[in-house]
Protein backbone atom coordinates (compact mmCIF):
# COMPACT_ATOMS: atom_id res chain seq x y z
CA UNK A 1 0.00 0.00 0.00
CA UNK A 2 0.88 3.57 -0.81
CA UNK A 3 -0.21 6.55 1.21
CA UNK A 4 0.23 9.85 0.17
CA UNK A 5 -1.43 12.84 1.92
CA UNK A 6 -2.51 16.05 0.22
CA UNK A 7 -3.44 18.93 1.71
CA UNK A 8 -3.89 22.43 1.14
CA UNK A 9 -2.75 24.97 3.76
CA UNK A 10 -1.95 28.61 4.51
CA UNK A 11 1.42 30.21 4.85
CA UNK A 12 0.76 29.85 8.59
CA UNK A 13 -0.17 26.09 8.28
CA UNK A 14 -3.76 26.19 8.58
CA UNK A 15 -6.27 23.98 6.94
CA UNK A 16 -9.44 26.62 7.80
CA UNK A 17 -9.95 29.26 10.05
CA UNK A 18 -11.10 28.64 13.75
CA UNK A 19 -14.89 28.51 12.26
CA UNK A 20 -13.72 25.27 10.58
CA UNK A 21 -15.61 26.33 7.06
CA UNK A 22 -13.84 25.19 3.79
CA UNK A 23 -11.51 27.84 2.32
CA UNK A 24 -10.34 28.40 -1.40
CA UNK A 25 -6.84 28.38 -0.41
CA UNK A 26 -5.22 27.31 -3.66
CA UNK A 27 -6.52 27.65 -7.32
CA UNK A 28 -7.56 26.09 -11.05
CA UNK A 29 -3.87 24.34 -11.23
CA UNK A 30 -3.80 22.88 -7.63
CA UNK A 31 -7.81 21.73 -8.24
CA UNK A 32 -6.51 20.04 -11.66
CA UNK A 33 -3.35 18.40 -9.72
CA UNK A 34 -5.58 17.30 -6.72
CA UNK A 35 -7.88 15.77 -9.08
CA UNK A 36 -4.94 14.24 -11.35
CA UNK A 37 -4.04 12.48 -7.71
CA UNK A 38 -7.58 11.17 -6.83
CA UNK A 39 -7.72 10.18 -10.78
CA UNK A 40 -4.37 7.93 -9.78
CA UNK A 41 -5.86 6.44 -7.08
CA UNK A 42 -7.77 3.29 -5.74
CA UNK A 43 -9.33 5.10 -2.79
CA UNK A 44 -9.86 8.67 -1.27
CA UNK A 45 -9.82 8.56 2.17
CA UNK A 46 -10.92 11.77 4.74
CA UNK A 47 -11.86 11.89 8.71
CA UNK A 48 -15.20 12.63 9.67
CA UNK A 49 -14.83 16.13 10.75
CA UNK A 50 -14.06 17.28 7.03
CA UNK A 51 -17.04 15.32 6.30
CA UNK A 52 -18.89 17.44 8.66
CA UNK A 53 -17.08 20.20 7.85
CA UNK A 54 -17.21 20.49 3.88
CA UNK A 55 -19.57 17.59 3.12
CA UNK A 56 -17.21 16.82 -0.45
CA UNK A 57 -17.58 14.08 -2.55
CA UNK A 58 -14.62 13.36 -3.57
CA UNK A 59 -14.86 11.86 -6.96
CA UNK A 60 -13.09 12.64 -10.00
CA UNK A 61 -14.45 15.91 -11.59
CA UNK A 62 -12.07 15.92 -14.92
CA UNK A 63 -14.52 13.64 -17.58
CA UNK A 64 -11.25 12.40 -19.41
CA UNK A 65 -9.66 11.28 -16.34
CA UNK A 66 -12.99 9.38 -15.67
CA UNK A 67 -13.14 8.02 -19.14
CA UNK A 68 -9.74 7.44 -18.33
CA UNK A 69 -9.53 4.74 -15.85
CA UNK A 70 -13.02 3.23 -17.29
CA UNK A 71 -10.68 2.41 -20.47
CA UNK A 72 -8.15 0.82 -17.80
CA UNK A 73 -11.01 -1.09 -16.35
CA UNK A 74 -11.47 0.87 -12.93
CA UNK A 75 -14.49 1.81 -11.57
CA UNK A 76 -14.78 5.92 -12.88
CA UNK A 77 -13.86 7.42 -9.68
CA UNK A 78 -11.88 6.16 -6.52
CA UNK A 79 -13.21 4.17 -3.76
CA UNK A 80 -14.40 6.91 -0.86
CA UNK A 81 -13.20 6.27 2.85
CA UNK A 82 -14.74 8.00 6.08
CA UNK A 83 -12.80 7.28 9.44
CA UNK A 84 -15.49 7.83 11.41
CA UNK A 85 -15.51 6.26 15.33
CA UNK A 86 -19.09 6.09 15.83
CA UNK A 87 -20.81 6.30 12.66
CA UNK A 88 -21.34 10.18 12.85
CA UNK A 89 -21.82 10.48 8.66
CA UNK A 90 -24.80 11.43 7.84
CA UNK A 91 -26.67 9.59 5.69
CA UNK A 92 -27.01 12.40 3.37
CA UNK A 93 -23.15 13.23 2.96
CA UNK A 94 -22.35 13.48 -0.57
CA UNK A 95 -19.66 10.43 0.00
CA UNK A 96 -22.64 7.83 0.74
CA UNK A 97 -24.33 8.71 -2.97
CA UNK A 98 -23.72 5.50 -5.51
CA UNK A 99 -20.70 7.76 -7.49
CA UNK A 100 -18.21 5.26 -5.77
CA UNK A 101 -18.23 2.65 -3.27
CA UNK A 102 -17.70 4.31 -0.08
CA UNK A 103 -15.75 2.63 2.76
CA UNK A 104 -16.92 3.68 6.54
CA UNK A 105 -14.34 2.70 9.27
CA UNK A 106 -16.18 2.54 12.52
CA UNK A 107 -15.00 1.31 15.88
CA UNK A 108 -16.59 -1.02 17.88
CA UNK A 109 -18.12 2.29 19.88
CA UNK A 110 -20.23 2.87 17.01
CA UNK A 111 -23.84 2.50 17.99
CA UNK A 112 -25.76 -0.03 16.30
CA UNK A 113 -28.31 1.76 14.75
CA UNK A 114 -25.68 4.45 13.07
CA UNK A 115 -24.62 0.93 11.44
CA UNK A 116 -27.48 0.07 10.19
CA UNK A 117 -28.34 3.37 8.94
CA UNK A 118 -24.83 3.55 6.94
CA UNK A 119 -24.99 -0.17 5.59
CA UNK A 120 -27.26 0.75 3.65
CA UNK A 121 -24.84 3.04 1.43
CA UNK A 122 -20.94 1.86 2.60
CA UNK A 123 -19.19 -1.33 3.38
CA UNK A 124 -18.56 -0.90 7.19
CA UNK A 125 -14.97 -2.01 8.20
CA UNK A 126 -14.53 -2.15 12.42
CA UNK A 127 -11.21 -1.44 13.99
CA UNK A 128 -10.53 -0.42 17.05
CA UNK A 129 -12.41 0.05 20.49
CA UNK A 130 -13.32 3.86 21.02
CA UNK A 131 -11.26 5.31 18.10
CA UNK A 132 -10.78 3.66 14.49
CA UNK A 133 -7.41 1.69 15.05
CA UNK A 134 -5.51 3.14 11.43
CA UNK A 135 -3.29 0.02 11.07
CA UNK A 136 -6.06 -2.59 11.45
CA UNK A 137 -8.35 -0.64 9.49
CA UNK A 138 -6.03 0.25 6.45
CA UNK A 139 -5.01 -3.20 6.61
CA UNK A 140 -8.89 -4.24 5.76
CA UNK A 141 -8.85 -1.55 2.96
CA UNK A 142 -5.60 -3.13 1.23
CA UNK A 143 -7.04 -6.56 1.41
CA UNK A 144 -10.03 -5.07 -0.32
CA UNK A 145 -7.33 -4.54 -2.48
CA UNK A 146 -6.85 -0.63 -2.26
CA UNK A 147 -3.44 -0.41 -2.71
CA UNK A 148 -2.67 3.74 -3.81
CA UNK A 149 -4.18 5.51 -1.38
CA UNK A 150 -5.28 9.27 -1.04
CA UNK A 151 -6.07 10.93 2.23
CA UNK A 152 -7.42 14.42 1.91
CA UNK A 153 -7.66 15.25 5.33
CA UNK A 154 -8.34 16.76 7.98
CA UNK A 155 -5.86 17.61 10.30
CA UNK A 156 -6.59 15.05 12.84
CA UNK A 157 -6.83 12.65 10.68
CA UNK A 158 -3.33 13.19 8.82
CA UNK A 159 -1.55 13.44 12.68
CA UNK A 160 -2.62 9.88 13.73
CA UNK A 161 -1.54 8.67 10.22
CA UNK A 162 1.87 10.19 10.87
CA UNK A 163 1.84 8.72 14.26
CA UNK A 164 0.72 5.15 13.29
CA UNK A 165 3.62 5.38 10.52
CA UNK A 166 1.18 4.96 7.88
CA UNK A 167 2.14 7.62 5.45
CA UNK A 168 4.73 7.67 2.43
CA UNK A 169 4.24 10.93 0.90
CA UNK A 170 3.08 14.49 1.62
CA UNK A 171 2.26 16.92 -0.78
CA UNK A 172 1.10 20.34 0.63
CA UNK A 173 -0.18 23.28 -1.67
CA UNK A 174 0.52 26.54 0.81
CA UNK A 175 -1.60 29.28 -0.72
CA UNK A 176 -1.16 32.77 -0.22
CA UNK A 177 -2.64 33.78 2.78
CA UNK A 178 -2.21 34.04 6.53
CA UNK A 179 -5.30 32.84 8.47
CA UNK A 180 -3.96 32.31 11.95
CA UNK A 181 -6.09 31.10 15.18
CA UNK A 182 -4.71 29.02 17.90
CA UNK A 183 -8.00 26.62 17.82
CA UNK A 184 -7.94 26.65 13.66
CA UNK A 185 -6.83 23.28 11.81
CA UNK A 186 -3.76 23.09 10.81
CA UNK A 187 -2.21 20.02 8.50
CA UNK A 188 -1.34 18.14 11.62
CA UNK A 189 -3.49 18.25 14.61
CA UNK A 190 -3.66 15.80 17.63
CA UNK A 191 -1.57 15.52 20.49
CA UNK A 192 1.38 16.24 18.85
CA UNK A 193 5.04 14.55 18.98
CA UNK A 194 7.44 15.97 21.45
CA UNK A 195 10.35 13.93 20.76
CA UNK A 196 11.18 11.58 17.43
CA UNK A 197 9.45 13.81 15.34
CA UNK A 198 8.56 11.85 11.77
CA UNK A 199 11.57 13.22 9.13
CA UNK A 200 11.05 14.44 5.98
CA UNK A 201 12.68 14.44 2.23
CA UNK A 202 11.77 17.38 0.63
CA UNK A 203 11.43 15.71 -3.14
CA UNK A 204 9.86 18.44 -5.07
CA UNK A 205 9.06 22.21 -5.08
CA UNK A 206 6.48 23.42 -7.61
CA UNK A 207 5.46 26.98 -8.03
CA UNK A 208 1.86 26.48 -8.61
CA UNK A 209 -1.80 29.16 -8.95
CA UNK A 210 -0.11 32.05 -6.35
CA UNK A 211 1.07 29.76 -4.35
CA UNK A 212 3.81 26.67 -3.98
CA UNK A 213 3.50 22.75 -3.99
CA UNK A 214 5.61 21.13 -1.69
CA UNK A 215 6.54 17.31 -2.18
CA UNK A 216 8.16 15.84 0.66
CA UNK A 217 8.59 11.57 0.89
CA UNK A 218 8.31 10.48 4.18
CA UNK A 219 11.43 8.69 5.52
CA UNK A 220 10.91 5.29 7.95
CA UNK A 221 11.57 5.39 11.39
CA UNK B 1 9.54 51.73 8.97
CA UNK B 2 9.74 47.94 7.31
CA UNK B 3 8.82 45.33 9.21
CA UNK B 4 10.19 42.17 8.27
CA UNK B 5 8.86 39.20 10.19
CA UNK B 6 11.16 35.93 9.96
CA UNK B 7 10.77 32.48 10.95
CA UNK B 8 11.38 28.68 11.06
CA UNK B 9 8.28 26.10 10.82
CA UNK B 10 7.85 22.49 10.38
CA UNK B 11 6.10 21.23 7.19
CA UNK B 12 2.70 21.27 9.34
CA UNK B 13 3.21 24.69 10.36
CA UNK B 14 4.31 24.67 14.01
CA UNK B 15 6.96 26.83 15.63
CA UNK B 16 7.89 24.89 18.28
CA UNK B 17 5.96 21.23 19.62
CA UNK B 18 2.97 21.63 22.40
CA UNK B 19 6.04 21.72 25.00
CA UNK B 20 7.03 25.07 23.65
CA UNK B 21 10.66 23.88 24.00
CA UNK B 22 13.22 25.70 21.35
CA UNK B 23 13.41 22.68 18.37
CA UNK B 24 16.32 22.92 15.66
CA UNK B 25 13.80 23.65 12.94
CA UNK B 26 16.34 24.39 10.64
CA UNK B 27 20.13 24.31 9.97
CA UNK B 28 23.51 26.31 9.22
CA UNK B 29 22.12 27.65 6.14
CA UNK B 30 19.22 29.25 7.69
CA UNK B 31 21.24 30.11 11.01
CA UNK B 32 23.66 31.87 8.27
CA UNK B 33 20.78 33.57 6.84
CA UNK B 34 19.21 34.77 10.14
CA UNK B 35 22.23 36.15 11.29
CA UNK B 36 22.61 38.09 7.82
CA UNK B 37 18.87 39.37 7.97
CA UNK B 38 19.85 40.63 11.73
CA UNK B 39 22.69 42.62 10.92
CA UNK B 40 20.72 44.47 7.77
CA UNK B 41 18.16 45.40 11.10
CA UNK B 42 17.93 48.52 13.50
CA UNK B 43 15.66 46.39 15.40
CA UNK B 44 15.17 42.40 16.28
CA UNK B 45 11.57 41.54 18.25
CA UNK B 46 9.89 38.74 19.57
CA UNK B 47 7.39 38.52 22.02
CA UNK B 48 7.91 37.60 25.88
CA UNK B 49 6.13 34.22 25.25
CA UNK B 50 9.37 33.56 23.01
CA UNK B 51 11.64 35.11 25.79
CA UNK B 52 10.42 32.68 28.61
CA UNK B 53 10.31 29.59 26.46
CA UNK B 54 13.91 30.30 24.54
CA UNK B 55 15.83 32.91 26.38
CA UNK B 56 17.58 34.13 23.20
CA UNK B 57 20.55 36.53 22.99
CA UNK B 58 18.81 37.97 19.63
CA UNK B 59 22.51 39.03 18.48
CA UNK B 60 24.47 39.00 15.09
CA UNK B 61 26.57 36.59 15.70
CA UNK B 62 29.23 36.29 12.77
CA UNK B 63 31.93 38.74 13.45
CA UNK B 64 31.97 39.61 10.21
CA UNK B 65 28.58 41.24 10.10
CA UNK B 66 29.19 43.03 13.29
CA UNK B 67 32.72 43.90 12.20
CA UNK B 68 30.77 46.02 8.79
CA UNK B 69 27.94 46.95 11.14
CA UNK B 70 30.65 48.76 13.34
CA UNK B 71 32.50 50.41 10.02
CA UNK B 72 28.77 51.74 9.09
CA UNK B 73 29.13 53.53 12.40
CA UNK B 74 26.07 51.38 13.68
CA UNK B 75 26.04 49.42 17.17
CA UNK B 76 27.48 45.92 16.24
CA UNK B 77 24.53 44.17 16.82
CA UNK B 78 20.77 45.92 16.63
CA UNK B 79 18.20 46.82 19.22
CA UNK B 80 16.78 44.20 21.34
CA UNK B 81 12.85 44.34 21.49
CA UNK B 82 10.26 42.33 23.81
CA UNK B 83 7.18 43.21 23.70
CA UNK B 84 5.88 42.23 27.61
CA UNK B 85 2.29 43.80 28.31
CA UNK B 86 3.12 43.39 32.27
CA UNK B 87 6.52 43.12 31.99
CA UNK B 88 7.01 39.50 33.05
CA UNK B 89 10.62 39.60 31.15
CA UNK B 90 13.15 38.34 33.90
CA UNK B 91 15.43 40.32 34.61
CA UNK B 92 18.69 38.22 33.91
CA UNK B 93 16.71 37.43 30.18
CA UNK B 94 19.43 36.84 27.55
CA UNK B 95 17.79 39.70 25.61
CA UNK B 96 18.73 42.06 28.62
CA UNK B 97 22.57 41.88 28.92
CA UNK B 98 24.47 44.65 27.77
CA UNK B 99 25.01 43.46 24.00
CA UNK B 100 22.55 45.89 22.62
CA UNK B 101 20.51 48.43 23.11
CA UNK B 102 16.84 46.40 24.44
CA UNK B 103 13.17 47.95 24.79
CA UNK B 104 10.70 46.64 26.10
CA UNK B 105 6.86 47.55 25.23
CA UNK B 106 4.44 47.38 27.83
CA UNK B 107 1.13 48.43 29.05
CA UNK B 108 -0.58 50.33 31.31
CA UNK B 109 -1.56 47.15 33.23
CA UNK B 110 2.38 46.75 33.52
CA UNK B 111 3.09 47.07 37.60
CA UNK B 112 5.67 49.40 39.13
CA UNK B 113 8.13 46.69 40.36
CA UNK B 114 8.30 45.62 37.45
CA UNK B 115 9.07 48.40 35.72
CA UNK B 116 11.52 49.55 38.13
CA UNK B 117 12.98 46.19 38.02
CA UNK B 118 12.71 46.36 34.23
CA UNK B 119 14.23 49.83 33.80
CA UNK B 120 18.07 49.32 34.43
CA UNK B 121 18.21 47.50 31.70
CA UNK B 122 16.27 48.12 29.01
CA UNK B 123 14.48 51.38 27.43
CA UNK B 124 10.60 51.05 28.80
CA UNK B 125 8.00 52.00 26.08
CA UNK B 126 4.20 51.77 27.52
CA UNK B 127 1.57 51.94 24.45
CA UNK B 128 -2.00 49.98 25.75
CA UNK B 129 -4.03 49.40 28.49
CA UNK B 130 -4.37 45.83 29.25
CA UNK B 131 -2.33 44.85 26.09
CA UNK B 132 0.66 46.70 24.30
CA UNK B 133 -1.08 48.85 21.49
CA UNK B 134 1.49 47.89 18.94
CA UNK B 135 0.78 50.11 16.25
CA UNK B 136 1.55 52.53 18.97
CA UNK B 137 4.51 50.90 20.39
CA UNK B 138 6.03 50.43 16.87
CA UNK B 139 5.76 54.33 15.98
CA UNK B 140 7.68 54.81 19.29
CA UNK B 141 10.60 52.81 17.77
CA UNK B 142 10.46 54.66 14.79
CA UNK B 143 10.36 57.80 16.71
CA UNK B 144 13.51 56.14 18.23
CA UNK B 145 15.16 55.44 14.74
CA UNK B 146 14.37 51.97 14.20
CA UNK B 147 13.50 51.60 10.59
CA UNK B 148 14.24 48.56 9.53
CA UNK B 149 13.01 45.78 11.59
CA UNK B 150 13.14 42.22 12.18
CA UNK B 151 10.32 40.07 13.78
CA UNK B 152 11.64 36.94 15.35
CA UNK B 153 8.30 35.38 16.98
CA UNK B 154 6.77 33.84 18.48
CA UNK B 155 3.04 33.02 17.05
CA UNK B 156 1.07 34.89 19.50
CA UNK B 157 3.23 38.35 18.47
CA UNK B 158 2.97 37.56 14.70
CA UNK B 159 -0.81 37.16 14.13
CA UNK B 160 -0.82 40.49 16.40
CA UNK B 161 1.02 42.49 13.86
CA UNK B 162 -0.38 40.69 10.79
CA UNK B 163 -3.98 42.28 12.61
CA UNK B 164 -2.58 45.56 12.84
CA UNK B 165 -1.56 45.65 9.24
CA UNK B 166 2.41 45.71 10.79
CA UNK B 167 3.88 43.34 9.06
CA UNK B 168 5.69 44.22 5.13
CA UNK B 169 7.46 40.80 3.80
CA UNK B 170 7.11 37.44 5.69
CA UNK B 171 9.85 35.05 5.42
CA UNK B 172 9.71 31.21 6.36
CA UNK B 173 11.67 28.79 6.68
CA UNK B 174 9.84 25.16 5.88
CA UNK B 175 11.72 22.36 7.39
CA UNK B 176 11.52 18.88 7.04
CA UNK B 177 9.81 17.36 9.66
CA UNK B 178 6.20 17.31 11.17
CA UNK B 179 5.62 18.59 14.96
CA UNK B 180 1.61 18.15 14.98
CA UNK B 181 -0.25 19.21 17.75
CA UNK B 182 -3.74 21.20 17.96
CA UNK B 183 -1.92 22.73 21.25
CA UNK B 184 1.54 23.56 19.48
CA UNK B 185 2.33 27.50 18.69
CA UNK B 186 1.95 27.90 15.07
CA UNK B 187 3.15 30.32 12.91
CA UNK B 188 0.02 32.65 13.53
CA UNK B 189 -1.88 32.29 16.15
CA UNK B 190 -3.99 34.67 18.43
CA UNK B 191 -7.66 34.53 17.52
CA UNK B 192 -7.46 33.91 14.21
CA UNK B 193 -8.89 35.61 10.81
CA UNK B 194 -12.13 34.61 9.89
CA UNK B 195 -12.91 36.84 6.71
CA UNK B 196 -10.21 39.33 5.09
CA UNK B 197 -7.64 37.17 5.21
CA UNK B 198 -4.34 39.00 4.43
CA UNK B 199 -2.95 38.29 0.94
CA UNK B 200 0.37 37.38 0.28
CA UNK B 201 2.43 37.70 -2.66
CA UNK B 202 5.43 35.07 -3.20
CA UNK B 203 8.33 37.01 -4.35
CA UNK B 204 11.08 33.79 -3.74
CA UNK B 205 11.48 29.97 -3.25
CA UNK B 206 14.90 28.81 -2.57
CA UNK B 207 16.21 25.61 -1.43
CA UNK B 208 17.79 25.61 1.73
CA UNK B 209 19.19 23.17 4.12
CA UNK B 210 17.05 20.37 3.87
CA UNK B 211 13.70 22.61 3.75
CA UNK B 212 12.61 25.76 1.68
CA UNK B 213 12.83 29.46 2.11
CA UNK B 214 9.48 31.17 1.12
CA UNK B 215 10.13 35.04 0.88
CA UNK B 216 6.49 36.67 0.46
CA UNK B 217 5.25 40.20 0.51
CA UNK B 218 2.16 41.18 2.14
CA UNK B 219 -0.52 43.38 0.19
CA UNK B 220 -1.55 46.44 0.88
CA UNK B 221 -4.93 45.89 2.65
N1 LIG C 1 -7.34 22.65 3.20
C1 LIG C 1 -7.48 21.34 3.06
O1 LIG C 1 -6.81 20.73 2.24
C2 LIG C 1 -8.46 20.59 3.93
C3 LIG C 1 -8.66 19.23 3.74
C4 LIG C 1 -9.53 18.57 4.60
C5 LIG C 1 -10.14 19.22 5.63
N2 LIG C 1 -9.93 20.55 5.79
C6 LIG C 1 -10.53 21.27 6.93
O2 LIG C 1 -10.15 20.57 8.10
C7 LIG C 1 -11.21 20.65 9.07
C8 LIG C 1 -11.59 19.25 9.51
O3 LIG C 1 -10.44 18.61 10.00
P1 LIG C 1 -10.44 17.88 11.41
O4 LIG C 1 -9.02 17.71 11.77
O5 LIG C 1 -11.37 18.59 12.33
O6 LIG C 1 -11.15 16.49 11.07
P2 LIG C 1 -10.69 15.16 10.32
O7 LIG C 1 -9.24 14.88 10.46
O8 LIG C 1 -11.27 15.19 8.94
O9 LIG C 1 -11.53 14.09 11.14
C9 LIG C 1 -11.15 13.85 12.45
C10 LIG C 1 -12.10 12.89 13.11
O10 LIG C 1 -11.89 11.58 12.60
C11 LIG C 1 -12.29 10.67 13.59
N3 LIG C 1 -11.29 9.66 13.84
C12 LIG C 1 -11.57 8.35 14.05
N4 LIG C 1 -10.48 7.68 14.31
C13 LIG C 1 -9.45 8.55 14.28
C14 LIG C 1 -8.07 8.41 14.49
N5 LIG C 1 -7.50 7.24 14.77
N6 LIG C 1 -7.32 9.52 14.43
C15 LIG C 1 -7.87 10.71 14.12
N7 LIG C 1 -9.18 10.90 13.91
C16 LIG C 1 -9.97 9.82 13.99
C17 LIG C 1 -12.47 11.47 14.87
O11 LIG C 1 -13.86 11.66 15.10
P3 LIG C 1 -14.66 10.52 15.84
O12 LIG C 1 -13.95 10.29 17.15
O13 LIG C 1 -16.05 10.98 15.97
O14 LIG C 1 -14.51 9.36 14.94
C18 LIG C 1 -11.84 12.78 14.57
O15 LIG C 1 -12.41 13.86 15.27
C19 LIG C 1 -12.33 21.41 8.41
O16 LIG C 1 -12.26 22.76 8.81
C20 LIG C 1 -12.03 21.30 6.93
O17 LIG C 1 -12.53 22.41 6.19
C21 LIG C 1 -9.12 21.24 4.96
N1 LIG D 1 10.65 28.48 15.12
C1 LIG D 1 10.80 29.78 15.28
O1 LIG D 1 11.23 30.50 14.36
C2 LIG D 1 10.37 30.40 16.58
C3 LIG D 1 10.57 31.76 16.79
C4 LIG D 1 10.10 32.32 17.97
C5 LIG D 1 9.45 31.55 18.91
N2 LIG D 1 9.28 30.22 18.69
C6 LIG D 1 8.53 29.39 19.64
O2 LIG D 1 7.28 30.01 19.84
C7 LIG D 1 6.84 29.81 21.18
C8 LIG D 1 6.54 31.16 21.81
O3 LIG D 1 5.58 31.82 21.01
P1 LIG D 1 4.27 32.45 21.64
O4 LIG D 1 3.34 32.66 20.53
O5 LIG D 1 3.86 31.63 22.82
O6 LIG D 1 4.79 33.80 22.25
P2 LIG D 1 5.22 35.22 21.63
O7 LIG D 1 4.47 35.55 20.40
O8 LIG D 1 6.71 35.27 21.60
O9 LIG D 1 4.77 36.18 22.82
C9 LIG D 1 3.39 36.33 23.02
C10 LIG D 1 3.16 37.19 24.23
O10 LIG D 1 3.47 38.55 23.94
C11 LIG D 1 2.69 39.35 24.78
N3 LIG D 1 2.00 40.41 24.05
C12 LIG D 1 1.86 41.65 24.48
N4 LIG D 1 1.14 42.38 23.64
C13 LIG D 1 0.79 41.56 22.63
C14 LIG D 1 0.01 41.76 21.48
N5 LIG D 1 -0.53 42.93 21.16
N6 LIG D 1 -0.17 40.69 20.68
C15 LIG D 1 0.38 39.50 20.98
N7 LIG D 1 1.12 39.27 22.05
C16 LIG D 1 1.32 40.30 22.89
C17 LIG D 1 1.63 38.46 25.40
O11 LIG D 1 2.01 38.18 26.75
P3 LIG D 1 1.62 39.25 27.86
O12 LIG D 1 0.12 39.38 27.76
O13 LIG D 1 2.12 38.72 29.14
O14 LIG D 1 2.33 40.45 27.44
C18 LIG D 1 1.72 37.20 24.60
O15 LIG D 1 1.37 36.06 25.34
C19 LIG D 1 7.94 29.06 21.88
O16 LIG D 1 7.62 27.69 21.86
C20 LIG D 1 9.16 29.30 21.00
O17 LIG D 1 10.07 28.22 21.07
C21 LIG D 1 9.75 29.63 17.55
Amino acid sequence: MHVVVNAAMSADGKLSSRRREQLAISGDEDFARVDRVRAESDAVVVGVGTVLADDPHLTVKDERLRERRRERGEPETPARVVVDSSGRTPTDAAVLDDAATTYCCLSEAAPVDRRAALADAAELITAGEERVDLLRAFAALQEAGLEQVMVEGGGELIFSLFEAGLVDELRVFIGPTIIGGRDAPTLADGEGFVADFPELALEAVDRLDEGVLLTWRVEDR
